[in-house]
């Protein structure tokens, strides 16, 4: 799919005592609406800013456009540019004037369009005697379009040698996880990292800007306040009145997550909680503080979100799209998303992110709350803002729009005046009457900026200088993607709330969290329209409970088979702790009980984990940080999101004196022993097993009679899978557990789970079979799929 | 000291139709300030309430005071009994009539006068036609009388068979844990348990009151509410406006702790904090959960508290007791306590007790605040009262005084609408203005009692229904006083910090916590009056690095020195995780190094704990959980708080086989095979060692020359105090570290100090000698006590 293109340029106004050399700055889809908007104004923004300083420039204009329209275009956005407040009009005019004669329009299309550039930017250099310093390729055009344009920049207008290039790419950055993949793999084989700056224009705006210096110049002040110990919260927002009239093409391909979160609020989430580096001026360092931020996010789950859709948005896209009446758009205009980070600075803090179309306000801003662990003596009425730790502390980087209209940066009185660069920001005079975050103004040491920025001039002014710290690198973008594509597929089938617009939202969108559950305020009202088609859903089904050879049988819906078992077994430990003081529970490898172990850690936060002991019911004969070992399973998936003292977990001592399983080691006697001296009656309160395809539970195994029978309480068994070698509880002392849970999922175990049904007490043949609690209970939990094949 | 007393008994007016029998009520100390103020009150409210129920009253007044003059005192105050307002004036008068006539003053002094009220008692019962029913002795009298006059109720004027005696006891109840217990001893000589009603008057406040019966009408809404997930925190607070003049002999021995805190704020505190008997009228269950809840009370320390004295306070002892003017009291007229719970409820929450006199407001109140875990979508201004769940949720028991002017029950409106019984609470008007607690009146559901009631009315009906549950038994007694002495003991000798009282306090009394750990928010001011004595502070003084025993020298006052070396830790640990991928830490047990592992728990979140492998340098023969165990302390104070993979946690395998030490269990040859196979060339990257007053270090002693030399890496030890057995690196392995750093802390290690800078290479003599790492670093931790004494 080539284009085809039409190529000009003129080069006028260059100064012969230039030093440093010359920069060309290509603008592609320099007709379009963000050209006009922001662009053409941050290139005249660059110049002004740069003329003078030894370097010289030349600006192109290119697009698919005809080469006349495109000049009349180019020319009558040029006549509306404006200086800053501070430069005279007259002087505007002549800046104006010869930043005109520097920019011109060309059409480019084909290869040799590029080619044709190139040449003519070579020619200019040699007839005006100039050093090439680089060329800039701003790429304001569709995504669709990127690879032929990657193709012909890298294959033909490169500048020449000593000289860089950078490329400027404009979001979205693929849909998901694999089309940015695919999309930064074919701008690799174009492009190094080190040239392409791929623009969040977030990171442009005066307040996101200022977030990394204001925490380096106030570090001594932040460094003992910027952790779990003293932030409440952390709240990220974008409210937007607007809605996507006119844009639900765009919008029903991204929703407001892919528009919003993962790219602006996703990078303001790392700035906050990245770790400072020594040196914040230095890219590189920003930018792996930054990944490991990335690599601190816990993974989100369904329960991470609630969803909101206005409720004109599927009526707009029937009209825009043309689809049938019936048609109703799943697409959220709304989300709220609570974040954790697993680090030891913000372990615990809620980090709140949010936004939405057709909300009562537009505003953007970032809050750090801190907790109030303060008591004032006096009556309330004497508290003075300055002084009380009472009254709410926070630091606000407030973005834009609001009550307050303008980029901000605030910090409560009674926290401590920061310092901000006297030179770019002043203190906001107060507004006598005006309150935000639940304080009047003059709670605050407030400050905006001397001169108002648009980010896109900022973002320009940032690439001619390189510091890429202020662009998406590619393993950012992925990092982002990682993060957000699991949450993006869970919801996919998820109906938003449907909410009417504006001020009359209400409380509707109030959302509130539990853990790291989130969920609306309010009960779904009745629907205002009718909403999304309702195919049933997993929880539109009952958990069930029957009999399963003789024993107590739940089954359900995966997701539900596993939150019943976590509860079961919650009940059970409270049960056991107000009883015993304890509670014993053994739990069984493998990959079934990992999501179980995933809801214990993220859902239950009441479960008595001080006063449980672990014990592993079977292990196979690897170290116990070998991936393949079951306690390295329980390790990641639930002991690292836990408080179980050191001495409450008992792996089994399969790696004694550096060697594994030796008989001699007598290992297995070894955690008998441990047992029977810490478990009263070697009778654990809970016992979790499941079942192999072949009739195998614990790691006893039909081929082998070990542990099956007899007095050993732990057997050192052989599995006919590697490794082979394996460690057990025996069935007898299984079989003294006050309760056993046996957990069975997915269709593979359909087979078995109805041939076990029909056999007696065979565990030679089907060890699961003599799985039968002398004096306790047994239940069986099996998913649907496992039960009903 | 036995006592002279007249007396005299008038029974009057009693009806013949009588059926439940008699009950004879004996105030002692009947002219006394309380009698007059509240008591004789509360005995004519008795009998309104009771007349007519079948029971005949009598009542007694009693005193020292000769019969004449107590009798016109006593016709005095009968006079001026009123009656609650809904009773018409004549009728209250002819009450009033009825009740002068049951009442009579008799002085009560020897053993033969209690004899003679017991015979007039029976010869009225008698004489009447009357079955005794019980008896109440209330004992409105100093303590010290307290033995004489048990001995003469116990030997000479018991009821007779069959009916009760009920003895009721007013505070103090002891000084501490010891005098309350010779106390409670020497009563139980005298009275069964169950005979004696200790009175805590805010147990008959009626918010207090209310607070089990408010728990248990209101479960259903308060089930999921009332614990740590929920409640950001329980403020318990009285504020006197009053100060202590006049009342200094009694307050000097008692001060704040005692005269408020241990008593009435605790109290309260159980009511909150307990379990909710399934039956809350059971005074038995109820009893039982309070006493549960005091044992899970943490434990508190010095710093769990602040204190404060108002500035008046030391002139008026002075005057008052004829003290010197050199005299300065250090009893508090102010505290602020924080108080933890170490139950699966409560955990982490924090209770704050607070209490002072000379403030700027007179109130009481309990308030639970519950945790904002709400976003709310719409700008604040259009939150809604009782819908928003970002608006502060509360529960407020007003107990009385302050704004509102009267007992409460207070709760906001986007909680839940609580159930009170309407015969005894009605809800309150609104008054536009009033804010309480930061939000309007008209934010909280609110509720006062329809019928004032004075608290020791409300507790002389208990005491005449028996319900135990609103006193305070000997056991309830003993834990409080178990869980105040030791604060009070190591409050001892601190000074409080002077305010000037009232509404001058302004922020001078705010406090804050970190943790367990309080402190007043503003720093100390200058003193307005000559205050305590002020040593300069710990940071007056620089870090110094000098050189002892030819080594790198670093001395601090201690928390400096902390600071520092967990500084210098981190550094060393980040360059090894950079270098070799992890870093090897050998830590010492003991007190010395706690603050150390707080520091680098609570200060240090960039330090790589997943890459840490942490060592013993040695332990004691003991269990790992037992509390003497070092590797219990590095539990408690270090690895509960951070992430430490579990399989890089090394305890030493002290405890093997179910027993500990036992040469044969070559458990110091497993710890050594385990360094070798993980520690490179069993160099551990940072060895901390502490010294103690003999010289010894690690748990290599002077007198066992075991781990001074020879190829054993790790040996067996035996210390010359208890536990004797002790596991131990040797020298010649911890001179393998690459570094060594000794931490000497205290007065006591002076003498220590001063002599090993003097000694050479002598290890036999003084193991700490014999620390000199081959090729690695030795620096000395010393604080400025230690090396300068």
């Amino acid at each position: 799919m080539l284009a085809v293109a039409v190529c000009m340029v003129l080069l006028a106004g260059l100064q012969a005592q230039d030093l440093q050399g010359h920069v060309s700055i290509i603008l592609l889809g320099a007709t379009g609406d963000l050209a006009k908007k922001y662009l053409w104004q941050g290139l005249f923004q660059l110049y002004l800013d740069e003329v003078g300083k030894g370097y010289s420039f030349s600006f192109h204009g290119a697009a698919l456009t005809s080469t006349k329209q495109g000049q009349e275009f180019v020319a009558k956005v040029l006549q509306s540019l404006s200086c800053p407040e501070d430069v005279a009009p007259e002087r505007c005019a002549e800046l104006r004037g010869r930043f005109q004669q520097l920019s011109q329009y060309r059409r480019l299309r084909t290869s040799e369009d590029y080619m044709a550039l190139s040449k003519d930017i070579e020619a200019q250099l040699q007839h005006e005697g100039l050093q090439e310093a680089g060329r800039i390729f701003y790429f304001s055009v569709p995504p669709f379009a990127y690879a032929d344009i990657a193709r012909s920049i890298n294959s033909s207008c490169r500048p020449g040698p000593g000289a860089w290039l950078r490329v400027v790419l404009e979001k979205p950055f693929g849909h998901d996880r694999l089309s940015a993949q695919q999309l930064a793999t074919e701008l690799r084989s174009f492009f190094q990292e080190e040239e392409m700056y791929r623009v969040d224009h977030y990171l442009g705006k005066q307040a996101v800007a200022q977030i990394l210096p204001f925490r380096d110049q106030n570090r001594k002040a932040l460094d003992g306040l910027w952790n779990r110990h003293h932030v409440e919260r952390v709240e990220i927002i974008m409210k937007e009145t607007v809605d996507a009239e006119g844009r639900t093409g765009f919008y029903e391909e991204y929703g407001v997550i892919r528009d919003v979160l993962q790219n602006h609020l996703t990078e303001v989430l790392t700035l906050v909680a990245m770790e400072l580096p020594y040196n914040v001026s230095s890219s590189e360092a920003v930018l792996r503080h930054k990944l490991q931020a990335f690599q601190a996010l816990r993974g989100l789950h369904k329960g991470s979100a609630v969803l909101g859709q206005y409720q004109a948005y599927s009526g707009q896209v029937r009209r825009e799209q043309q689809k049938p009446d019936s048609f109703h758009s799943l697409t959220p205009t709304f989300a709220g998303i609570l974040v954790h980070m697993d680090n030891l600075r913000w372990e615990g803090v809620p980090f709140i992110l949010m936004s939405g179309k057709a909300l009562d306000e537009r505003v953007g801003y970032v809050r750090i709350l801190f907790r109030n662990q303060a008591y004032c003596a006096q009556t309330e009425t004497r508290w003075v803002a300055d002084q009380s730790q009472c009254l709410p502390r926070q630091i606000v980087f407030y973005i834009g729009h609001g009550e307050l209209g303008s980029p901000a940066v605030l910090v409560s009185r009674n926290l401590f005046r920061p310092f901000l660069p006297s030179g770019s920001w002043k203190e906001v005079e107060d507004r006598p009457g005006l309150r935000l975050f639940g304080r009047p103004l003059s709670d605050f040491y407030a400050y905006s900026p001397v001169r108002e920025q648009d980010a896109y001039s900022v973002l320009i002014s940032h690439i001619f200088h390189g510091r890429k710290d202020s662009f998406i690198t590619t393993e950012n973008l992925l990092a982002s993607w990682a993060f957000w594509t699991p949450l993006l597929d869970s919801l996919a089938h998820e109906a938003p709330r449907l909410y009417p617009g504006g001020a009359e939202n209400g409380h509707l969108l109030d959302f509130e969290f539990t853990g790291t559950q989130l969920r609306f305020s309010r009960q779904q009202p009745e629907q205002l329209v009718p909403g999304p088609g309702s195919a049933p859903s997993p929880s539109d089904f009952q958990v069930l409970q029957s009999k399963y050879r003789d024993s107590l049988l739940i089954s359900a819906w995966p997701e539900e088979l596993i939150a019943k078992l976590a509860d079961d077994i919650e009940a059970t430990a409270m049960r056991a702790v107000r009883r015993f003081g304890e509670f014993h529970l053994a739990l069984s490898g493998g990959s079934s009980p990992v999501p179980l172990f995933q809801q214990l850690a993220t859902q239950h936060y009441g479960f008595p984990w001080a006063h449980t002991h672990l014990w592993l019911v079977d292990e196979r004969c690897v170290p116990l940080r070998d991936p393949e070992s079951n306690f390295q399973g329980l390790q990641v998936h639930l002991l690292q999101h836990v408080r179980v003292p050191y001495y409450n977990v008992h792996p089994m001592p399969v790696h004694l004196h550096q060697r594994l399983c030796a008989e001699e080691d007598q290992g297995a006697q070894m955690y008998a022993s441990e047992i029977s001296a810490l478990v009263t009656n070697s009778s654990f309160d809970l016992v979790l097993l499941g079942m192999g395809t072949d009739g195998h539970t614990a790691s006893l195994f039909p081929q082998s009679p070990a542990g099956l029978e007899g007095p050993q309480p732990v057997v050192l068994t052989r599995s006919p899978s590697k490794p082979h070698q394996r460690m057990s509880l025996s069935l007898p002392l299984i079989n003294r557990a006050r309760k056993v849970a046996i957990l069975v999922m997915g269709r593979m175990k359909r087979e078995i789970t109805l041939l076990v049904s029909r056999v007696g007490h065979q565990p030679k043949k089907w060890p699961i079979s003599g799985v039968l609690p002398s004096s306790g209970q047994l239940v069986w939990y099996m998913d649907y799929e496992a039960f009903l094949g």
